[in-house]
């Protein structure tokens, strides 16, 4: 199998689609969990913005970077229900009408999500049934994705974090495919770049796309650090690079696949995101909250050494859930054949990570961000 | 397997997904051959629509029952060049944008088709790209698809033609799986009322969705007999319906089976059309044409008795043309096994049909009709 090239890798860049037992779908619980988190800063912007909004007979909202599976329809189905309810609350008897837009990159897996669309749609009130009307929009976010002046909300969960390309520059980064502690200074300088001018083409490209007091939540990983060289960017890719680096060790990969391949994602800092934004000009800066990463299991242990039955769960879990997020990734770059021990090997070192990792400080959070369309 | 109820079985309606050997992508030809034949409609129709709007900034546009692949997005693209030619020739210097819906029912591949799409978008002339938005939009065109007032121009093509149901009272047609010579009259009854319910209420849905002076243009299997009791009303149905009973006469298939299949299909006249759009009263009919079906291969023989090659791989083609059209609704109620011999058999009969139709008059023919809402 032939390598693609940097560019096109963003190409196979999506979640692990159907319903299977290592789909996105089935393993989300993570993606799931980020929402329940941040689900109070989208009803408070969608409640601010139908005040300064004349009560439009349509509302027009969409979910960027929806991913597949019933993840998809859980933060819409709370959208479409805050929208009712805020009509109701400011003395409105009929709903308005509600055109939701589910986007995602062409090849996501849009038909497990589809199927689901019809009980989406026979959960809602009665009053509502036959007003909600539901959309996929297979193309990137980077570019324009709906006409001018239609949006008044937009929510991205967990997707802003990947950029449109890998960046350029970083072929001296050929012991890690992240920003990993040591790097080279550029590294760090080239995926910043990328991404400061990824969020403002997508900042750009919305701005166009919004109504005047539109509204967006964009929920991604960032970092608490502000030097980034000091310490490894995301410890899960961190740990991915070492799986990759034992298995060009084994000869299972080979170096030259190890040497250029690179994660297409970078996560800021909130100072990083505020001058994006500010810089970009179009959107006001309504609130930045950030969330600890959840850890959605519970560890004692009395023995830091020793790894415990349930550490070693928890680390199989962990690969879990990142296989349903980067196995298409890996699989257009390495193979299918590498996906069995590289998830081995990650259950591995995450155990190991786990047990010593309440002594370390967590680096990484989740920033939410509230933006007005000025 | 479980039969499926008579209801639930169109939840099963829907074209071979995919790009495989049997697939409706790979099996299209004939569908491509009819738009071919009716594009002179649809871009007459355009342009007459845009010579009646104030040249708005965004026309909104949809493809009704667009199955997946290639074929989806041929006619789009002529309708959104149509679009921007008639622009141009008006004297406008920039093209509109332009909101492109893809509607099917939920179980219909989307994916094929939009990974499609960005080829698609590329194809677009220079001055278009970033101006054109497609989406995929999942549920019965027999509901509300888009909001109020929103839709510029609908096409819909090969597919107004299949029911929202099976219709009720078929309880006694257990020997045929459609209207077939000889049938009792309550048959013939129970389709049509079923067809002037759907159709009715198809309009009711599209009237809400268009912007006064919308163009809608509907290209459907009809029929020429205006007396549909002394004929076959489809022949396709019929031989498939002989096949089927072939089976249960050799145990493949039981007999109770066949007794609850009626296809959720009517091919109706040009005068019952009319009917019901007059009845509705919401649309104005610009202008109905037929078109006799395309025979897409010469047959020359000399003698009638004797089946040719040519009539044999005649019938194959035909066969595998029908496959990628009905073999999820037939695996949803006889199960996987029965699809090898059907088609089998079908290929066969449709050999011997072939043979023998030159000195039969063809009933069915090409409905195409162009309406413009009031």
């Amino acid at each position: 199998m032939m390598s693609p090239s940097r560019d096109s890798l963003v190409d196979a860049l999506s979640m692990k689609g159907g319903n299977g037992e290592h789909s996105y779908d089935s393993n989300c619980h993570y993606q799931r969990g980020v929402f329940s988190e941040t689900e109070h800063v989208v009803k408070e912007s969608i409640k601010e913005m139908l005040m300064n909004l004349d009560f439009p007979g349509c509302i027009k909202v969409a979910d960027l970077g929806c991913s597949s599976g019933r993840n998809t329809l859980l933060a819409m189905f709370e959208i479409v229900n805050t929208i009712i309810e805020t009509y109701q609350q400011l003395g409105r008897t009929n709903p308005p009408e509600m055109d939701c837009g589910l986007n995602d990159l062409p090849h996501n897996d849009f038909n497990t999500t589809f199927k689901l669309v019809p009980s989406f749609l026979e959960k809602l009130k009665m009053e509502v049934k036959g007003r909600c009307f539901v959309s996929g929009v297979p193309n990137s976010f980077y570019s324009r994705l709906f006409p001018s002046k239609s949006l008044h909300f937009v929510h991205s969960s967990l997707s802003v974090h990947w950029l449109s390309k890998v960046p350029d520059g970083l072929e001296n980064n050929n012991k890690s495919i992240h920003i990993k502690d040591p790097c080279p200074p550029n590294v760090y300088k080239s995926y910043l770049n990328q991404f400061k001018k990824d969020f403002s083409l997508f900042l750009r490209m919305r701005s166009e796309e919004f109504v005047p007091n539109g509204h967006m939540v964009l929920t991604f990983v960032g970092r608490k650090v502000t030097e980034p060289l000091s310490k490894d960017c995301f410890q899960v890719w961190s740990l991915l690079s070492d799986c990759l680096l034992d298995l060009v060790s084994e000869g299972v990969v080979r170096e030259s696949e190890m040497e250029y391949f690179n994660m297409p994602f970078y996560n800021p800092n909130e100072e990083e995101v505020r001058e994006v934004v500010q810089n970009e000009g179009s959107f006001k800066i309504n609130k930045v909250e950030t969330h600890d990463h959840i850890v959605p299991y519970k560890i004692e242990k009395d023995d830091e050494d020793l790894i415990s039955p349930e550490l070693i769960e928890a680390g199989k879990d962990r690969a879990t859930c990142l296989r349903c997020l980067t196995e298409p990734l890996l699989v257009a770059h390495f193979g299918e054949a590498v996906i069995g021990p590289v998830f081995d090997k990650y259950a591995q070192y995450m155990a190991k990570y786990l047990s010593v990792s309440g002594h370390r400080p967590n680096m990484t959070l989740n920033i939410v961000v509230s933006l007005t369309r000025k």
